[in-house]
C-alpha cells in the first residue's frame, strides 16, 4: 500500500490509477431536498451518481448484505441477477431507502425515469442507495434531476465518480489493477456500520476485460469472502452492503486465475482503504489467526477480537492491555463451544510474544515499547483527507490447532471520533 | 426501583438495606503494591475484601464465566463446588490473575494464608479477582495484609464490603429483600467488560434461610440466567465472572417458590444498578423481545439490539434514529439463519410505535418527540455518585411469530465516557 503527504499527493495518485476501463462513463450531481417532503427546517443536501456502460452487457454480478431486513435497492438487485444484460448503476447517498412503504416502488420509478432518459430499459439498471434507514427517498426531486446527471456522463476519469458516492467517508477510495490489455477498477465508500458477513459498504467494480457472467460471478464471489468480508468497523452489517462487478469485454480475455489474482489485490486494498479511513479511526488494528480448524473459524476469532470493545478502546489508548486479547479469544471460544487449549496458544503483538505456553509474557519494559509501538500506529488527523501511513497494529494469534483454518481480518480502534460521528450522523 | 436526589440519600437507603444476614462478618483492607514488584512508578492501590460466615456451612453455590481461558480464581472456585463445607470468600480487585505462570498457585498461597490466620481449611474458601488480565497478583503483599483483614472483620452491615469490591463503579450496589424470618443480601461489582453469559462481574449473595444445597444451586441457575444474563455492557464476557451464594441457615425455611421469587428480586435489581453504573453509563436502554420461536433466541435478538454499536451511539446521541434498531434485528436474523417476517414485525421506542407492517411509521413531530423522549432519559453527571431516576429507553419489539419466547435484556448507550475509562483503565 503506498503512503502519501498531502491531499495533492493522494489525489494525483487517484488520478492516475483511476482511468476508468474502455466502455464506461460515470456522473455526479448535487441537490438538496426536505425530509418528509416538509420545508421546515433547512434542506438537506444529497449526491446522485451514475455509472453506465456505452452498451449492455449480459457480463455482470453482485453480492448483497445478508441482513433480513434490506433496502429496497438489494431486493430490486437481487430481482436484476437474473435480467439477461445490465446498462448501469443508479446511486444515491444520505438515504438508504429501506422499509417504507413505497420503498421497492420508488426504486422502480426513479429508474423507469433514467430509462426514459437513455433510452434504455428499466431493467437493466441496479439501483444503490446509502444513507438513513427509515426515511422515504425523496423521489420528485431526485426525478427531476435525471436529466441532468445523464447529460454529465463522461468517460476518463473514476475520481469524481469516487467523491460522489462517499457519505462519511473522508477521502475517495479506488483502487485499480492493469489486466492484460484492460484493467480493472474499483471504487467504494464506506466509513461505519460495516461488518461484511458477504459484501460490505457499496463497490462497484468495472473491467473491459472479456470474460463470462458465470466465471466473473464465481470469481466476485470468491474474492468477497476474502476480502470485505474479512474487515469490520463496527460489528453491523448493513441493510444495504452491495458489490457490483460489470464488464464492457472490450479488450481480450486473461487466463481466469490472472483476473482473479488481480480483482483480489484491488478488492483487498480497497477494503483496506475502507479501514483505513472507517468514522473515528484512530488506529488499523490487523488480526492474523492461525491454527484454527478452518478458515471460518480463524476468521470469526479474528472478528471476536477486532469487534470487541474492550480490545479496540486499549489499542485507541495506547494501552496494551493484552489480556484482552485472549479474553476475547476465551470469550468466542465459551461461546461458540470452540475446543481451545490455552497451553498451545500464542498471542504477538507488534511482533512481540505476549502470551505463550499458558501464561502472559509481560515485563516493564515491554509494556513501554508495546505502548510506543500503539502510538506509532495511530493514523493523526491528517488522516481525515489522505491515507498518511499504512501502519497497522499488528495481532497474531496462534491457536496451536492442527488444523490448517487461518485467516487476516481488518478492524479499527473504538475512539471518541467513533463515537461523535454515529451519535449525530444525522444532524 | 427507588430514586434518590442526594448521595447521602443513597447511601443511609443502602444502610437501611445492607444489614447482613444472622452468621456473616466482612472486611476491607486497602493497600498499595508495583506491578512487576519492582518500585519503578508509584505505587498502585488495591482493596481485598473478606466475607466469612462464623461458621462452615454445607449450602452454597456459584457460577462461573464461560469464556475458556478463565482467571485462576474461577479454575480454583469449580473445584470448590465439590467442597463439603464453605467458610467465606476473599476477593480482591485491580489484578484479575488470570493465565500467569503462577496464577491458581498463587490463589492457593493466598488461601492457604487465610486458613492459618482464620484456624480454617484452605478448600473452605473461595478466592475472587477482577482486575487487569494478565499481571500477576503481588501475593506478599497481600499475604502480609490478611490478619489484619481478619482481624476487622465486622458484622451489621455489608455497605462497606459493597464499597471495597468496586472497581470502576462510581457507587456501591447491594440489595436485599426479606424472607420468612431471614433475609437475603446481595452486593455486585462490575462496570465495563459485563456481558453475562451465565454470570457476570463478581457477586456475593447471602442469606441466613435454611435451605439444602441442591436446592440453592438450581435455584441459582434458573435466576442467573433471567437477571445477570439478561445485561451487557459491551458484549464482552469477561474471564473472571463470578456468582456465589452462600447460606449460614440460621433461620427457618421458607417455600422454595418464596426464596426463589425473593432472590430473583433481588437480582433483577441488581443486575439493573449495574448496568445504571456501567462504564460512561448516559442511557439506560431496556429492551423487550415477544414472538421469538424461543426465549434464547428473545434474548439474543433483545442483545443484538443492544450490543450495536450503531443503536447505542444514536441513543447516546439522543437521536431516534429508529432505522438501526430494525438493521439489528435484520443483521442478528440474517447471521443466525433465524426465521423473520419483516411485514409480522412492531417496534415501538418510548412507547410509540416506529416500524409497523413492513415500513417505518415516521415523521417529523414523532422524531422530535422521540428526541426529547432520549433527552429526558438522560442520566446526568449526578449518576456518578448515586442513581438519581430509575428512566429507561424502552425499546420494545414484537417479531410477530408463533413462538411464544419473550426475553428483556437491559444494555447502555455507547458514550465518550465508556471510550475514556476503557481506553485508560489501567493509568
Amino acid at each position: 500500500m503506498e503512503t502519501y503527504s498531502s491531499k495533492e499527493e493522494y489525489i494525483n495518485d487517484l488520478e492516475k490509477r483511476g482511468k476508468l476501463p474502455e466502455g464506461f462513463r460515470t456522473s455526479v450531481l448535487p441537490l438538496t431536498f426536505f425530509p418528509f417532503e416538509r420545508p421546515v427546517e433547512k434542506p438537506l443536501p444529497m449526491r446522485m451518481a451514475l455509472l453506465m456502460l456505452d452498451r449492455a452487457t449480459p457480463v455482470f454480478g453482485a453480492v448483497f448484505t445478508r441482513n433480513k431486513c434490506p433496502g429496497a435497492p438489494v431486493i430490486v438487485g437481487r430481482e436484476r441477477l437474473s435480467s439477461e444484460k445490465i446498462r448501469g448503476v443508479l446511486i444515491n447517498n444520505k438515504i438508504a431507502n429501506v422499509c417504507t412503504d413505497t420503498g421497492v416502488e420508488d426504486s422502480r420509478l426513479l429508474l423507469e425515469k433514467l430509462a426514459d432518459v437513455t433510452g434504455c430499459r428499466a431493467d437493466e439498471f441496479f439501483p444503490s442507495s446509502t444513507g438513513i434507514i427509515g426515511w422515504k427517498l425523496p423521489v420528485k426531486d431526485m426525478e427531476k434531476n435525471i436529466p441532468q446527471l445523464v447529460a454529465g456522463l463522461s468517460g476518463g476519469s473514476a475520481v469524481n465518480f469516487a467523491k460522489g458516492i462517499m457519505t462519511t467517508d473522508s477521502f475517495p477510495k479506488l483502487r485499480s489493477a492493469e489486466v492484460g490489455e484492460g484493467r480493472i477498477v474499483a471504487v467504494a465508500k464506506g466509513a461505519g456500520m460495516i461488518e461484511p458477513n458477504m459484501a460490505t459498504m457499496l463497490s462497484y467494480i468495472m473491467t473491459d476485460i472479456d470474460i463470462d457472467r458465470e466465471t466473473i460471478r464465481n470469481i466476485l464471489k470468491r474474492v468477497v469472502e476474502k476480502t470485505y468480508n474479512c474487515i469490520s468497523v463496527d460489528s453491523d452489517q448493513s441493510t444495504s452492503d452491495t458489490v457490483v462487478i460489470m464488464s464492457s469485454c472490450m479488450k481480450k480475455g486473461v487466463p481466469e486465475k490472472e483476473f482473479e489474482s488481480a480483482l483480489y489485490d484491488v478488492c483487498s486494498a480497497l477494503a483496506q482503504d475502507i479501514v483505513r479511513n472507517a468514522e473515528g479511526c484512530g488506529h488499523v488494528i490487523k488480526v492474523s489467526v492461525e491454527g484454527a480448524p478452518d478458515y471460518s473459524t480463524a476468521r470469526s476469532v479474528g472478528k471476536a477480537i477486532i469487534n470487541s470493545p474492550l480490545v479496540t478502546t486499549a489499542v485507541f489508548g495506547n494501552d496494551p492491555n493484552v489480556g484482552r486479547l485472549l479474553s476475547a479469544v476465551g470469550d468466542y471460544a465459551g461461546n461458540n463451544d470452540m475446543e481451545l487449549d490455552k497451553d498451545r496458544i500464542t498471542i504477538s503483538l507488534g511482533g512481540e510474544v505476549v502470551f505463550e505456553n499458558g501464561a502472559f509474557r509481560l515485563d516493564q519494559e515491554k509494556e513501554l515499547r508495546l505502548s510506543e509501538y500503539l502510538k506509532a500506529g495511530t493514523l493523526d488527523s491528517e488522516h481525515k483527507e489522505f491515507p498518511a501511513h499504512d501502519r497497522c497494529v499488528d495481532v497474531a494469534v496462534r491457536l496451536g490447532g492442527n488444523g490448517g483454518g487461518k485467516a487476516t481480518v481488518y478492524g479499527t480502534d473504538l475512539s471518541y471520533g467513533y463515537v461523535r460521528e454515529n451519535a449525530d450522523y444525522r444532524s
